[in-house]
């Protein structure tokens, strides 16, 4: 393994596809993790993923999986699997930084409730992945795998560039803006933020009322079978059902129309973006799949419409449900929070109730303006970012694309399926409320349609 | 104030009533605070209130108060004002360990949204007050400070002794069942759960769907300006607009109809308690008010119906949603956690995503049936429970006549109003989702109506 670990393109690395032969003893549990471990020490000095490891009960635990899997009881169908946590996840061993440096060496001393259901799944967790401060925009320098002069994206940021390059099979991460879908489309993985409420937050500290926790993983069959084992054992947010579906990965179905969304983003698209979603978008039609867009129906163009201010809506939103805790940081100590942080508060405190009502009527009427499309189509489809990762660390790029679907409460996936200079970009598909299993149904078939535009490769 | 408070019978201590002499210096913040420190000396050791106080930082707080007064420029309508806060709820400063020897000293090292909101309009928090282990049902010693032999009801147990017998204004409490409206009714304050999502519950652990922060305080007047005090400053939970009304306390508003809800408690009040509660609805039929009940009107007849499984339902979902973090803390030490608790995780372990759900479908179809009451009638009217507190200290009491308010999502008020075997009982004003404020209003003209019934007496 040593040999691919030193070349310089990422591999990704599914534990489904792995665990085939952990019954068989062929691998284990415990050889995987040796192979992330090498991945972790040929890359983690380059692109800077995790803020924490516990390489030591991560062991441990792979031993004990490998036990189980060889008595043909593992404990779920992830149990073994490295995973990281997003740092402003609490766990109950290791700190809870949330990338400020007012939290460090913060330990709540228990784990939240992803982090519960994860063990008692038999994963492994590895460690804790960087997040932007506060999982807002303030970067923490985790560098892109695929180019590390270039930004993962964030505020996940670093369970994106740990599972692009294969240091572990998934990651949680959180998104309220672009935080899941933008990173994973910068790093070549699979990105995956459910339905507002699908996967229980408790001990995330990221609960703004569009916010979800979510995973980022190898491949669709790993993000969904993580996501799937976390609500079977802690639910969704309280007061919603979470995440329903089948036990194991939901088959590829063929839908029957997809909508092109163009956003916001469009406009600001590089030409080969574009050009890299329209062949897409070309392949698919021609596998028979019937292709609606703005011009072509006029619910697509209201929806176009509404959501072109999205990221404005969302930030008012926000910057609202921020007052607290930011305003008990500012009385702390103001000189630990970022320029934008303090900006943040300003505005938030500059806000009136009814700024925020209105905001949340706003939303409430683009939610419905999506709604309908159900009836007209299985899903749609959009690129997760304007371009490739940007050069840089000083930003974690443009969430234009993303930010539609962090509005609208709604599934949305990035599928590791194009690129643009010759770097990874994803292929965004976003569902409806609730319907998370059939997203991932159409994005599996999405998927087998244009595989072999994929930019990385998958090593197990 | 020493002879008083050697007196037997608890006297409560109204901040905003006193807070008209801070201007000309007669009375001081700091004053207030020692004439509760000295009802802390003589009550405490009788009732057991608090787990953890803070006198040297609460003088401190209340002499900046009092130089504020002075200047004429307190910072809000309850600065210097003693409050207490339930050890659900995180404090910085101070320990939060929930009821649970699981969280022995664990201090989380912030302040949690209400507290933030306190500290930041000028209230002196003195302590963390008694809880039930994590606010359920399992009892940690409080006594009732109108008979030391009987409960003072839980969970918000040391908010509402406290505030009962004057060591505090007002207290922060918690209702998810009947948390905060049956302890108040058993110690002769008010107390008052708002609408689900009125008041942020950031910090607060009992983030369960059906749970509100909420105030006990020695009058309405004081319970309102607390309550708005804080969403002036926090707001709601994230996606709500939070507690909206007037900036002091709404004034009396003579309803024009009353519904008198009988709940399931009905058949297991005492006769005592039920002649109570029909003595005052004959004075407030007499005063001009229109009272209907099951009897007159079908619609009240159905709602009637609908809250009789109210408990039921909500154990089922609160069940449910403690799934995660009662697993966790059973894998940490199941020793440290109450018989109760293992029982409901067992429970909650048993349950399916299909009884959660069905469980929610009904609270929504109640919530339905309810709201419907509000074009036939302003509140609605009934107990605080079958009767004055129980005697024994094994129980915090039946909440049968709380439990619909909380299954409802509905702002709910305890009024110090009635009494059964010469103790205090709570005449009970149920009002409407997010309509707080004119809830107040009725409340404020049931108050006047009734007040000479009142048990207890206010002291300055």
């Amino acid at each position: 393994m040593s040999s691919s670990e030193s070349s310089s393109s990422p591999r990704m690395r599914s534990y489904l596809a792995a665990a085939a032969r952990f019954r068989s003893g062929e691998d284990t549990p415990r050889a995987f993790l040796e192979r992330c471990l090498e991945a972790y020490a040929a890359w983690e000095p380059k692109i800077g993923a995790f803020v924490h490891t516990s390489f030591e009960t991560a062991r441990a635990a792979a031993d004990a999986s490998t036990v189980r899997w060889r008595a043909g009881k593992p404990l779920s169908a992830i149990d073994g699997m490295p995973v990281g946590v997003k740092d402003i996840i609490e766990t109950a061993t290791m700190p809870t930084e949330m990338g400020s440096p007012l939290f460090e060496g913060w330990c709540s001393g228990w784990d939240a409730a992803a982090v519960t259901a994860l063990r008692d799944a038999g994963a492994v967790i590895v460690g804790k992945t960087v997040t932007t401060e506060f999982a807002a925009s303030e970067p923490r320098g985790t560098r892109n795998p695929w180019d590390v002069a270039r930004t993962p994206g964030g505020s996940s940021s670093g369970s994106a560039a740990a599972v692009g390059a294969g240091l572990l099979s998934a990651g949680l991460g959180t998104q309220v803006i672009g935080s899941i879908v933008r990173p994973a489309g910068y790093c070549g993985c699979v990105g995956y933020k459910p339905s507002v409420g699908a996967i229980n937050r408790g001990g995330s500290h990221d609960y703004l009322s569009q916010s979800s926790t979510g995973v980022l993983a190898a491949t669709l069959d790993d993000a969904w079978q993580v996501a799937i084992e976390i609500a079977a054992r802690v639910g969704g947010d309280p007061g919603y059902v979470g995440l329903v579906g089948p036990a194991t990965p939901p088959a590829a179905n063929k839908p029957r129309r997809l909508t092109v969304l163009e956003t916001a983003g469009w406009s600001v698209a590089s030409a080969e973006a574009k050009a890299a979603l329209e062949a897409a978008v070309a392949r698919l039609g021609a596998s028979g799949v019937e292709i609606i867009t703005r011009r072509s129906h006029a619910e697509v163009e209201a929806v176009e419409v509404a959501i072109l201010e999205s990221f404005a809506v969302s930030t008012k939103i926000n910057d609202w449900e921020w007052r607290w805790p930011l305003n008990s940081f500012h009385e702390r100590d103001a000189s630990k929070l970022s320029r934008a942080m303090v900006d943040r508060l300003g505005r938030a405190e500059a806000m009136k109730v009814s700024d925020y009502r209105a905001a949340l009527a706003e939303r409430a009427r683009v939610r419905g303006l999506y709604a309908a499309l159900a009836s007209l189509c299985d899903a749609c489809i959009t690129l997760t970012a304007p371009s490739a990762a940007p050069v840089g660390l000083a930003t974690t790029g443009n969430p234009i694309f993303v930010v539609p679907g962090s509005l609208l409460g709604i599934p949305a996936l990035a599928l590791p399926l194009l690129q643009e200079q010759g770097l990874p970009l994803g292929l965004q598909v976003m569902g409806f409320s609730e319907a998370d299993a059939e997203l991932f149904a159409t994005a599996a078939w999405v998927t087998q349609a244009l595989v072999d535009q994929a930019p990385g490769g998958l090593d197990d």
